[in-house]
């Protein structure tokens, strides 16, 4: 999407046709700068210190790290190595793995002097496939927000509400959950975000508002006990979010306070939506809440916070008593039957095992 | 309640009988601090700055204020421009008002050489009634605490979630959410408390956080996005919240965010209470969420948190790109329907017309 109007992804490969920037994602929202990755412990010490997070984008990020593996080293003992080192950055991102397998059944096959070229070409195309599944999933959300602005009197916008960020910063492009906002906006429909907070890390306060306003988005700043009160005053006409794993019968694991919004949205009639790239269905699980494991993060991402002084400089501040337990829930799960569809590259679907088997039947787990 | 094992109030008269103390509540959760206050200047002063907060001790800092105004000048004049000094402080805490009423009501029709001692006598008596309608409070909730003791496996707490700061701190003692709790607690029973937050002021993180663990409390503080999944996994027992008004239909209005905790109680059959001191019920009006007006306060309560630096200094940060539109709603209403109970000095009633009348026919509004 656009930054100040200059249009962008979250990585690509430079003019050299070797070097890869990105954009360090740990300074947001109060700095933007461009990372050059010339090497694979570059492209690791991306990874592992977040400058790039959001799964699509590790992997894209892994997959480049073994294109520049090749520059120094294209032999089978390199190749490992360097995917060795990719995958122990970030152990539990599903992506991240996938990417480094596609590249070593892309390249293993190659005589050494021909997987220089060959990695880039793979490179690319796993970044294009990811922009092509988001631009589908936001071609796909975009007449449900249409229909919705065809109800509203003239000058008054379609009130999106989101958790978190799945923008995309969080992809190569377009984003899961912004893709139909971005395209409603680029369509001309007026269009309005809610963005929550998304307490403890913040991403909707420092990464979607970013992403938004950086785009011209209208949006507005809440936190995430509003969204509620919004609801039950007619200030929301459809929520859409992210997810991280979806099960087979359309349960929707997604960053914790998903299901407190989900409900929300059931009692006052406001349609629910997800933005849901196929590979976050996970055909092997069938209840959610019982079999999804949600991950206990590190305290200190409750209790102490990271933030602009008046005097420009970054800060770290604790918000309650050091002797203070925390217990820090990174993710909940949805039911399906608070999900009004799941918006998939392939179309609209009802949340329910039926309607996501007869949408990806090659993948249904007997 | 107790601080490090000192029994303690939010507001008292000193030993030279004049001068009254309370805690600045400004300072927390780092820093406790007590504060003198000998004159009406010092105590507008301690409401304006918020100092003091919590309906029930600002009315009492506001009584203690127009004894302070007695000791120079206990006459017509003297008394009212010291009643006018201190309702202007915060013009829309409806406490305030009613103990300004009330000390004007003792005072004006004595003589001018008995005000001093009946000032005294009286803002003593309001401290007091306060502490008795949470002390009654605490008394009717008690049993519901009790009963789910009962039938837990013996090593297994009772946890109970609260949203926001209606202990102690907000009320000459007790709270009203908390009472229940603290009695519980000095009863023997294994009680856990599931601290919420409460952004944007962090009212949970900063002040409950702070008294639980002060008075020995077991507590844990969270994001208030974690309730829901707590309660989808059987870790909460039961919820008690505060209010800051209520409708005679049983609408509670409170802190943003209550609602979608008792939407999460509801969908998950954990009881919800909320701790109900009778004159916040408004017998006016009959729906909340189309009669109570939601104040919007400053959005840089959202956009910029205070807390302390590694160095032990205090510091506020911003967290939000500079140019982000913020939307800061400070309450919101939770339909009567959601509620289990209303924990009042009278009893636990349910929340609808017929209950509560029944409890307090002599406020009923014809």
């Amino acid at each position: 999407m656009k930054v100040d109007g200059r249009p962008m992804r979250t990585i690509w490969l430079n003019e050299d046709g070797s070097s890869v920037d990105i954009i360090d994602q740990t300074r947001f929202p109060f700095e933007f700068e461009i990372v050059t990755l010339k090497s694979v412990d570059d492209a690791a010490r991306a990874i592992r210190e977040m400058l790039v997070r959001g799964a699509p984008l590790i992997g894209a990020t892994a997959a480049y790290g073994i294109c520049l593996q090749t520059l120094v080293d294209p032999g089978d003992v390199g190749l490992d190595a360097a995917s060795e080192q990719l995958a122990a950055t970030r152990p539990t991102a599903i992506n991240l793995k996938w990417a480094l397998d596609e590249m070593a059944k892309c390249l293993k096959p190659l005589a050494v002097e021909e997987r220089r070229a060959a990695a880039y070409a793979r490179a690319a195309e796993i970044c294009d496939e990811d922009v092509e599944i988001n631009r589908n999933i936001g071609l796909n959300g975009l007449p449900i927000i249409r229909e919705i602005a065809s109800k509203k009197a003239s000058g008054e916008p379609v009130n999106i509400l989101t958790h978190c960020n799945a923008g995309w910063l969080a992809t190569v492009d377009w984003g899961t959950a912004t893709a139909p906002i971005y395209m409603a906006y680029e369509e001309g429909i007026d269009v309005h975000v809610w963005v929550d907070e998304t307490r403890p890390r913040n991403q909707g306060a420092s990464l979607t508002a970013w992403e938004l306003g950086k785009h011209g988005v209208p949006h507005t700043l809440i936190v995430d006990n509003v969204g509620g009160h919004l609801m039950q005053h007619g200030m929301v006409d459809m929520v859409i979010t992210g997810t991280d794993r979806t099960t087979a019968n359309g349960d929707v694991c997604n960053k914790i306070g998903t299901y407190l919004k989900a409900l929300a949205a059931a009692d006052n009639g406001v349609p629910f939506y997800v933005g849901l790239p196929s590979p976050t269905i996970d055909f092997t699980l069938s209840d959610g809440v019982a079999e999804v494991p949600i991950e206990l993060r590190d305290g200190t991402e409750v209790s102490v916070l990271r933030g602009r002084k008046d005097d420009g400089g970054l800060e770290s501040i604790a918000i309650s008593p050091d002797a203070t337990p925390v217990a820090n829930y990174a993710f909940d799960v949805t039911p399906a039957r608070l999900v009004t569809g799941l918006i998939t590259e392939r179309g609209v679907l009802e949340a329910n095992r039926e309607a996501i088997a007869a949408a990806f039947p090659e993948r249904v787990v007997k």
